[in-house]
């Protein structure tokens, strides 16, 4: 007799919650915002959502994870985003490596590399407390911003 | 016969607008926030005015710097703070300073060192278009905040 171990697979992946980020940055998109989108996740639920802004609302300090902090702390009703984790499409900008910084995160996981305005080579510093993970899905979430800009250029 | 000539004096100085930030930053010690106003000037017209606001809103992003910039963008009706100084004071950190960068704000003045966690120890980097000077009130923006942490301590 031979005995099969099913294991339950998890859909909870990050490959999983990216997608819903590039579904915001997606949305960007369409608004012809610069296409970042990020979501705030706990225990495998989403507890906020947001693609940047700064065109539309004017505003330098739109990003979309700036937004998923403000949305996150909010749900949550404290300012620290204690085992949470941020999926972005595009690595932080200084601003919003900073920002991250102040609510301790617990995670960030973002896609696309930025090796010009990335919080990585400008040297912004995280909260020790927080892990990193790059490069999920980074091939479609770099294409995205790259479709951006060579529409922008025609 | 003498020749008598009288200057007008420029009562538009740094100290001046300054003392406006200095006020800002009592409304946020009055609300147990730490204690540090700015205001975003134009033409010796002042055009944004804040104070931190973390607590009340429970929002790492609530720095004074950051609501100034969004508030100047609004008066402006555009995201770049072109000829607009921002005065603050204590050093912004690096969110802040990110923020900052993004705006590509003509001139920044501010009041105390923050060596922990301000930018420039942090190693943020600022626009190139961007002008900065610092210790302006130092003394007095400084003692609000030490009044600020001894009195939280006890």
């Amino acid at each position: 007799m031979k005995l099969y171990f099913y294991r339950m697979e998890n859909i909870f992946t990050d490959e999983y919650f990216m997608k819903k980020a590039l579904a915001e940055a997606e949305m960007a998109f369409e608004k012809g915002e610069i296409p970042i989108g990020a979501v705030v996740v706990v225990n495998n639920q989403v507890i906020a959502r947001s693609h940047n802004l700064t065109e539309l609302l004017n505003d330098v300090t739109a990003h979309a994870e700036m937004q998923s902090i403000t949305a996150a702390a909010n749900y949550l009703g404290g300012k620290y985003l204690k085992d949470c984790t941020l999926y972005v499409t595009v690595e932080p900008c200084q601003m919003c490596a900073g920002a991250l910084y102040w609510s301790q995160i617990s995670k960030i996981v973002f896609g696309a590399a930025d090796p010009q305005r990335g919080y990585l080579n400008m040297g912004t510093k995280l909260h020790p407390k927080t892990q990193i993970t790059s490069g999920v899905l980074a091939k479609e979430c770099g294409e995205l911003m790259l479709r951006f800009f060579q529409a922008r250029r025609k």
